[in-house]
């Protein structure tokens, strides 16, 4: 399978480089930048020398259809929104990592983005890609999650679906690494701001907000509003997602593990933890797992739901591709079956 | 006046000595450890060369208590309460770092810190030294608070004290530098396995927790439980808290902060933050100052409290001179009145 | 092609199973630990979770042999010279991370490493194996290079071979990750003692001096000392290291470069950076290259070498990895053609 | 004494600020900065909060001068030169912590810093200050030294002076914290780019080399070049530096130590390290102290000099208050003999 990336510069699009080197079915024909056409990538990133020939070219989309079969977004939002009209019009596939698909109800992106939406024909189109609750797995458009809702929804969904917590109760406070920034300049990453600090931001504003609760909503229709924050930490790769919410009626630890391994059974990303482990950020570094532990406190009938993942695997390239792989048909675990890089 | 420092070569006590060092009223007289004796302190600690002349000395109480007007223990959980015998019985100030004279409840100690108690007479003869709710200026035996709980405890103390929340749904989501976990080796502070890594320990059976409910019920006599979570993060210095809680009735971010800064208007190491502003790590480290931001969030009815301390400085030996100053009668801010360092 | 791994729960041995995983002509078959028999791999290493189902075993000779084909060790200095000599004695393959095999001069080991060496008879079997420079492909017993080592006889093979610097002029200043320190603890490994620090250790006196220059001797039998310093630097993988020395005559940048892409023109681990453009270490991690940079100052008739690589890759597990292919006869890249992890 | 900073929101400016406030002679009474005008400090800077209560001032140098004795500059280089000279002119002291008044060779300012130069009557009366060795205490107009050029000046001053090293055998490996490059951005201060990584920059390039052989040169006329290079290291604030040269003749550790001694024995910020010891980089941050280690190599006839400063402390601010002190005729130490932050 012949795929082309739009946006390789970006981290995520640098991810996906990295991933589909190793997947055994595709092969990457074409990559695109907006943003730095005419240069080599390999000059920018020297990382990158003798293992990516492939010149960066302008985005043309009817050569990229000509050449490829499937194109991926990896641009920051606003982008996609504009460039994706001619694929889908084409009837052509398109993986959208950016968050410019997600929202599907009416005004959201204009007020969480601050920007102008696309179409909504389009918008239509493209199903949200969370891949463990993927519903038309044939879906050629498909709106990658964001990082953050990833982790957030795959923590909640086993609570929410087996009806077990209150809704009105839910504490998500979630910690990332700092390339879910992605390469742009600015205070809040430079290196002596952010270096030995930690910092809440967009406090109760985080476009990831609506993007969670549409999700959430599939499995518990009456639930509103989800008490959501976002700190970035000092590392450069990883979410670490800490969920709390009143279980309706006791459960031991036993049991929600066992709840949440019989939800995952199928599902060879998700690593439940043994009851009393909990996930360390760094096992994940790297790879496409999303590994969670849970406790139930008897004292304050809450559940504590510990969720990470690297924020460029599953929470970007690592589903993006897993997401590939579900509409193409192969094994779910093509490409991705590498190991964490640990330490 | 002169005072003695047990337990000099841990970090609380070497911050210690770095503050006093600067205090203009108070000069150490003699340095002492539990398990170093006879090393110059300068040869393990070659930041001190030049600067600290003192020997490290045995621990001899009486010697102590001749040269000496007051002794900080600054020893690990499960030593003072060992060795402050002679002083107490003596009549002897002494303002204690550690857990062991923290907790009241019968026990409680031995419970959380799987240690045997000291002896009741002993521990009820220590005031609980949150410093800006001291009830007794001149208390003589000081059980200074744990890091977690100053940070937890400020965070609430006005919500509390107002009757502004429901008891049952609070949630503190609390990390952590590494310092906290002290100079002892552990696969937990080894740099490999630390470094870009984020580890939840101690899930619901953090030590601190019994501390700061105690606390919390001298405010709100019904609250019986908190969920806290307790995650370690790659800085050395630095607690920064994040607690959430619902609120009775709704009120503004201007009223939140107007309630705060009236609770707290003579208390100059506490600031907080302007509305929709809130506190980074980095802005309190190397000082005794405790910054405070908050924020109502009208969807989930909750506020959010973002709370920052140095966890060796407010969460340790700086909150202790504060301690000191406030039973010498000197004003608060002697030692203390450094600028944080930054970057 | 069937292996086995002793010392597989030290971070060289995970790294040989990371890169084994996507070896397409090698399976690990046992995996062995001198210290921690009996216990799960996963269960310490909570990132192979669902990935590696062997299980810990003893070291039995007599079973390794009978079904494997070649056996990695992977263990601290020390370990193999006591362990690998009925392997040797029975004519098995193996690849010997350690310093144990390394120095071929009599009463060096002892003097470097403060130990007792290896029989005589064992250690003249053993091959160095500097990939790029191995002499004798099928050589069934290697003593793979150190980290350090690795990089410094890369940095300086050209400029040897050719004669091109003054013998008693070479200083190398390197740089080291802590995970080069291994999985023990230390006061040196101590997050809050290690982050934001640098430590020059060993000073003139590091075990990889002799060997570093045992191979130097190869290419300039009149090389007597060489000056080299190491320095740990807070990032967790990764050697960066500089070295200087004058040159017998001046060479421009662009011969500079041009001699060693000479040199290293069928090395395809070996990137030689363009002129004017020096790696950074970031650019290798999690694989087996070595990057190379390379300046002349013609005020001072230096040159500067800038060496890159990961001290887990090309500094153990890759270096091993690549001399079992060359061993085996498979091409040099097979299970090490992935891209480095970035950012 | 009262004193007015320009620059005050660059890093130098804001640590001049934390160690004024705890000299006991000076006072600030403005604060000027030539970029962010009519914002009040602590917004930007909210680590100062109740602790810094004066407005930030357009450069008005008249009315300077009317309000204080004494002007420090710690703006980036190419600001001091064009706004220094009504102060000069009218006989008012000035301590510039930039570059612009460094080098006295003609043309030498445009070569390494690619800006025209300060008219030169300007650059005539200022001296160098490096504050071990000024010539003219009383000197109104001190150029503060750079922090690579402290470091590597004190590091060789006592083997100069005392005629002990080949002058064409210098190598000077130099790593430095980010905050070295101050607040502006720039890719390679961003954090996902600067940590975990390692970058050699301005390859024999750097400005501060005709400084250091400059100030050499007064010690020893004949040297004409060194080998100097500048490293970036993700920590930030420090430099380490490692210097190398070749003895004369052979100097035991125990002579070179005392040599150091002798030479600095007035100096209560030149911290002189034991035989067999070596300074980490930790153990003078946050303060002015300038520590050495050193060690002999019989192997190569090349001395090792370790030395490590704090850029903001000794390497800017400490050193621009300590060159205050001396022209003022305070002790040296006043308002810079506090301890260093540890851990």
């Amino acid at each position: 399978m012949k795929v082309s990336i739009i946006g390789v510069t970006g981290y995520s699009g640098l991810e996906l480089l990295r991933y589909l080197k190793q997947h055994p079915f595709v092969e990457v024909v074409s990559i695109h930048s907006h943003s730095m056409n005419k240069k080599s990538l390999d000059t920018v990133n020297p990382h990158l020398q003798h293992l990516i020939s492939l010149p960066l070219e302008e985005i043309n989309p009817k050569k990229i259809m000509e050449q490829s079969e499937l194109v991926f977004f990896a641009t920051p939002s606003g982008v996609s929104k504009e460039l994706a009209a001619p694929f889908v019009e084409a009837g052509f596939p398109v993986i959208d990592l950016s968050g410019d698909f997600r929202l599907k109800e009416h005004g959201a992106y204009e007020e969480w983005y601050g920007l102008s939406a696309a179409p909504n024909h389009l918008i239509e189109k493209f199903d949200y890609g969370l891949a463990e609750y993927r519903q038309n797995p044939r879906s050629k458009w498909i709106a990658n999650p964001g990082c953050y809702a990833t982790a957030a929804e795959l923590s909640l969904a086993p609570l929410l679906r087996e009806n077990k917590i209150l809704l009105d109760s839910i504490v998500i406070d979630a910690k990332s690494g700092v390339s879910g920034a992605g390469k742009g300049l600015s205070q809040s990453t430079h290196f002596s701001e952010t270096h030995d600090n930690v910092t809440l931001y967009k406090m109760n504003t985080h476009q990831h907000i609506p993007e969670i609760i549409q999700q959430l909503k599939e499995w518990a229709p009456k639930l509103n509003a989800i008490q959501f924050s976002t700190s970035l930490i000092p590392v450069t790769r990883g979410i670490f997602l800490t969920a709390y919410a009143k279980l309706k009626e006791p459960i031991s630890d036993e049991k929600l593990v066992q709840l949440y391994q019989t939800q995952f059974k199928n599902d060879p990303f998700i690593r439940i933890q043994k009851v009393g482990q909990y996930p360390v950020l760094k096992q994940v570094i790297g790879s496409n797992y999303c590994d969670i532990g849970l406790a139930h406190n008897p004292e304050t009938t809450m559940v504590t739901v510990v969720t990470v993942i690297d924020n460029l695997g599953k929470g970007a390239a690592g589903q993006a591709i897993q997401n590939l792989n579900i509409f193409a048909g192969f094994d779910e675990r093509c490409g991705l079956d590498n190991l964490p890089i640990y330490p």
